[in-house]
């Protein structure tokens, strides 16, 4: 008996959309305001989908409080109340977009032992959201 | 590297659902309080799930304006403050359930140039929603 | 000890906005795409608040029940699933705004025998609400 | 044209999480706070998704007031306001997590006649769901 | 320059509605299937609202974290994965509805020594809520 | 008939809490993670209540998209997808917390020529609002 567990998390921080592989007036057409040179913000939501079989024992796939501290540590304390671009490693040559933030968000979960990482959405604005599962080794076709 | 966008838009429109294929009194029971002969409406919301691959000079799969202008164009503009049985040439022969709805939007939007559409959803209420995705040639099972 | 109950309700109507006061362009430019012919729909949120005394001996204002019942009768059931204009009678001769369903809602539910109502608010879309109290026989200012 | 709809149905229920197979201090231990003598409580939201091909004379997949009258007697009258552990059967033996939850509502639900059950949700609060879907007899690797 | 903070907690707790001024067939028609002998439960939400002037310095009227010490302390220590009925000592002898809950809460945060406490509303699903602000010396009455 | 009119709208925006008044240290105590050097960021939403007499020929206090207008011009496009420290002038010598935010959002508004501000109310997080009506010449006090 398989089950999906999905669990939210929210932290705030602030980026800048720009490429250094296009020049400033690409930046501006390409990103809009976003392009904007002191950046702007947004109180990211981060929903993470894991499955795995029920223990019957106990009747759960994963004890969430091990897999809150595990996204605390590998996420939360790394992006909460940053500004994207500076305050992250992989950001500094990596344009912060939320598609590059699931990206890097799934890197830093996938190894979670408790369950598979199967998804992890990223709520933007209340209007957008961006999610990223990880191709499986044959591809996505069935 | 292939990441699904989900995003949300809202249109204000009313229907009436009553069915050319059926009798006075099969509507009644078929539809209820649908079926009222001045029809009702909603605040309906469309969230779309497009996917593509991440292009990794801007880090975007499409560009968010670009499908916001194909949306309001093709949709919002046509569905807006609209009663749907008589404003929509579709629902002029087609009854304006939310299933009809959802393939209707799906019609209209899967030519999008920027990336491949999913999936449409529409909520009716917020207790509701129905989701259309296009049967892929060779059908849904594995 | 004083409380007040806020609780929610939610119909589904369409209306058109068109003031017999006002000439064919005037309404177009006052109403917008509100004045579109055959009208268009909302999921109307109903939020009243009554408030009253907490009975010390079953520790409740009014009887949850007894104020449902109330609204289905005199709210519910009149407007849900209808075309205000035409099928709700004080609309026949009143513009069917949402403040003038604020009013004419208040004017349904005042008589409520459970508790003092305080106040109705509607939510005509999730970025818009409406609220009407009834002003005191001396008038607002203290 | 195959459609998925969504519906969204509430109760509020208590439970206590204590496994007969652990010893108090383990259950205290994997359980934590969930684990307290005398049970604590939800608003549990149960979010059903059932697919089926559009009847082309009336426009849907299925009647949603039959769906509303078959998850009202089959799980809302049997879980709402109660305290599972106690009132419900299949919990006197079972430990109530949410994941045993969904097992258990999908089980009786996955008669509907109307269409075919694809899923069950349970919200257990707003930032946590489970989510169960029976595995295909041929199990779901592509 | 006075401000208006209103901050939202959350927990997660039981209770049965049962009087003990009733008769046990008064206590089933007043409290209805509330009055079920083993209780059920919530998430109930605790919405505060605080108000102060702003100190000009630090732009602020109190400083959040010390709040959130506050309600934790007083509060979600007290009420989180609890039965009401039995683990809360003021419900041992006063029936726990939302309206008894808020004035409770309210008796607790009362003496914080950041802001003055305005009103403290609880909502017990998303249908209801229930707000209790302390009549003044003088009454409401102007 | 007086009616209130709520509208609710979102920018995204970042800012750091830095105080010119204190030291560093005392900036770190204060303001914790919210004074990190390259700031954070918000969705911010900004709920305005304006009330006014129903006008009774068009049956509307205020014509909304005048009111969007306004708000357009004197907030969103000064505030949206900006660093409010270093973009919005006022911030540059005062710390941009959510109370000197809708202080200066109020201040921008109070001339709308349609209806009266009553209120402006800022949601930083889901969890956290402040808000801002201003105090009437004799105080608040009755």
């Amino acid at each position: 008996m398989k089950i999906t567990l999905h669990r939210r998390y929210a932290f705030a921080a602030s980026h800048r959309l720009h490429s250094a592989h296009l020049t400033d007036e690409e930046n501006r057409r390409v990103y809009g305001k976003c392009n904007n040179p002191y950046g702007h913000g947004h109180n990211y939501v981060v929903e993470i989908a894991v499955s795995g079989v029920v223990n019957p024992e106990i009747g759960m796939i994963a004890n969430l409080s091990d897999l809150d501290s595990y996204v605390q540590r590998e996420v939360l304390d790394v992006f909460d109340h940053t500004y994207l671009n500076e305050d992250v490693a992989q950001f500094q040559s990596l344009v912060p977009t939320t598609e590059n933030l699931c990206r890097e968000i799934y890197r830093r979960l996938e190894q979670f032992p408790g369950a598979h990482l199967d998804r992890v959405r990223i709520e933007e604005t209340s209007l957008n959201s961006f999610e990223y599962s990880q191709e499986p080794p044959g591809g996505y076709s069935a």
